[in-house]
């Protein structure tokens, strides 16, 4: 069973928004147990749409379309909708119902509609109208040769209810739905071609319908299996099996069996052990704190640090010597590890990340060009410090160097676990 | 001029990732002036690729695509391009020199280079090959029956360096493209229906040919003016005119007059007289430091700052006294106002910003629910605190906490300047 997404909407196009929306369903319908085919972003114009229409239909079973609902002159999509299936606009109760509930939730009992909400209810008569219980107007639900189609508004809140309420259900009752199942590992620290290479016998081995997929970002690669089919025990039993081997063969760079960012990976190891970190940092800027504290439970095992942009905030806050600084400079060895041993000490945490660098694109040296970054990782009567040579781009030499410690602190994790 | 975006891999049409490529490369073409028809997400799959190149290449002139560029084997977009072209391919020595480059930067000056990734250095001989610095995966350029394909690797970091280095300056000499001129003014503090209806007669006033849209975003709108035509001088003309008349009329909300982040025009007034920031961040937990950090030049002003997760940190660097966090708690006037003198006062800087709140989901309670937050700023002789009551989803308290935090650091630094 095969799907495709359409998203409607001239916002898209002139990339003032991110499409976030085709991500959400794509998610949803995979899980279903339905494959997304393609994606597309149109233009809120009446041949464009009808185009797309024709394409989608011509590949896939069930068409989703979002946006272009609302009730201003460039929302065309029911208009265009009707033009498609060759039918009218009429006017729908439960859908004029809702207009009139929302609409005075939100203006007060004695509001009156005006005409431009009172068209929000009209849709193409070939329609089944879904309930749209965040906004005005109305989803809509057709089945046209053979094939389904859905019209969801483009708000993402109400989309997001229609689709997991109400078209996902509707399309599990409908079809007969295969089973898809996925399952990520997480691996640091091996390229990509090098993973490849080291289980190429076992991604030959992987039956038709299971697929191996690589997904590398800066130091890290997701391998994932994905399987689809009929038989559901048979599916997970096949993605598991191949996991293990997978997991066995490359286990020294496996970070995770699951899908989920590195931080999160030493977050759960450390809340597990009631342990703490503590971060200092510098050309990171509190960039690596906040990796972390944007998850929920993060106060759990963070218990803060220093952002030492200056020589002043090293020496005050971190302990580093003033004559380290004098001697070495920030950007040194010597400065990274009294960072890192200070942060420990002066935060009394179990382990502590340090970061000092030129994250540039201005001041570096001929001995220190930008993109040199020194990372110190430690825990009592154990510090770990690595230089990187990183490129000239500050917002990727601050992204490397978080990833870098990162990974760096989880080989410590699982080092002192042993 | 109409271009098309396509962007390769199943990871986007099962929802792993949201592909924010897409409005990345659709923002640089409307710079250029040049249109985005439609963005098409389709999956690792060679008759579909085929397909989507065919339909692009009948609605648009330029056809770039994202993905499929890696050397493992669901990588197959290079081999697909030479199959639509009807040619072969070809190692090209640019592109092999670059891979080894890459490769001994990574890997140290002894690496030998492994097939695969001898592999990559293989191109559709009708190519002209786009140097990756940040990658082993070429770029490449075609002129195929007179319209212009651009393929790139769908790593966001490799394929921005092309687009802004590499593929819109060869677009803009390659092609005659018309002008367009954008103004954008920042504003802060006022709604956009506001705003609109504050400025409704200098719109209704603009000739055809300049447009205004309002982009809002927590707390802030932008106002793009913007321009298309033949003649350069008339257009910025124009749009300036106007700007000066918007500019003119809701002067109190102006904070830029231009596309630039509330953070670097903060920056931007610091440097300028020579005044440092320091920051201490509890619920917020570093995002506000990135925010400045991530800009070149922050270490100007930015003196640094603390991450004070727990009472002990906020005690041992901040100062607050361990009275206050026992009869107010955390999360009160009294601690912030305590925060930020003491950021002030310990890392000697001329302005501070503190922050403390339950940024969720969990630890709200009856009198301090999930979304209260404390904000205070701060310079010598004057402290300005203010309570914020925001919602339930963790990521957006701490975006709105931090930008609630720049508005009335940038409110403070105005009435500091007069």
């Amino acid at each position: 069973m095969l799907a495709e997404i359409i998203t409607i909407g001239d916002e898209i196009l002139i990339g003032q928004i991110v499409d976030t929306n085709s991500a959400f369903i794509a998610r949803q319908l995979n899980s279903a147990g339905i494959r997304v085919k393609q994606i597309s972003s149109v233009s809120d114009d009446r041949d464009h749409i009808l185009t797309a229409l024709k394409e989608a239909s011509k590949r896939a079973d069930i068409i989703l379309i979002t946006g272009g609902l609302g009730p201003t002159k460039d929302d065309i999509t029911k208009k265009t909708l009707a033009a498609y299936f060759g039918v009218g606009l009429v006017e729908n109760k439960d859908a004029l119902d809702n207009v009139q509930r929302i609409f005075k939730r939100l203006r007060g009992e004695d509001a009156e509609l005006l005409e431009v909400n009172k068209q929000q209810a009209l849709v193409p008569e070939n329609c089944e109208v879904i309930l749209n219980k965040n906004g005005t107007a109305p989803g809509m639900w057709f089945n046209h040769e053979g094939k389904i189609y859905v019209s969801m508004p483009g708000v993402p809140f109400e989309m997001m209810y229609m689709i997991e309420e109400e078209v996902i259900p509707k399309l599990k009752s409908t079809l007969k739905l295969p089973f898809i199942i996925h399952k990520t590992i997480l691996t640091a620290g091996e390229g990509e071609s090098y993973l490849a290479n080291r289980i190429a016998d076992i991604e030959d081995d992987l039956p038709t319908y299971v697929k191996l997929a690589y997904l590398p970002k800066l130091g890290q690669v997701r391998l994932r299996l994905s399987a689809y089919g009929e038989n559901e025990t048979l599916l997970k039993q096949k993605v598991n099996e191949y996991a293990a081997r997978i997991i066995e063969r490359v286990g020294n760079v496996v970070v995770a069996e699951e899908d989920i960012p590195l931080e999160k990976v030493i977050m759960n190891k450390l809340a597990e052990k009631g342990q703490t970190l503590s971060i200092a940092e510098s050309c990171t800027g509190g960039y690596i704190s906040h990796l972390f504290t944007q998850h929920a439970g993060a106060s759990k095992m963070f218990l803060g640090g220093a952002i030492s942009y200056s020589y002043e905030l090293k020496e005050s806050i971190l302990g580093v010597k003033a004559e380290t600084l004098a001697k070495y400079g920030a950007v040194s060895e010597q400065t990274v590890t009294e960072m890192v041993e200070g942060a420990l000490h002066q935060f009394k945490s179990d382990y502590a990340i340090a970061v000092t660098g030129i994250a540039g694109p201005d001041g570096g040296t001929e001995d220190k060009p930008v993109g040199t970054v020194w990372i110190g990782v430690a825990t009592a009567g154990k510090t770990q410090i690595k230089k990187f040579t990183f490129g000239s781009k500050r917002a990727q030499n601050i992204e490397r160097s978080a990833i870098s410690a990162l990974i760096m602190l989880n080989t410590l994790l699982k080092d002192s676990g042993k």
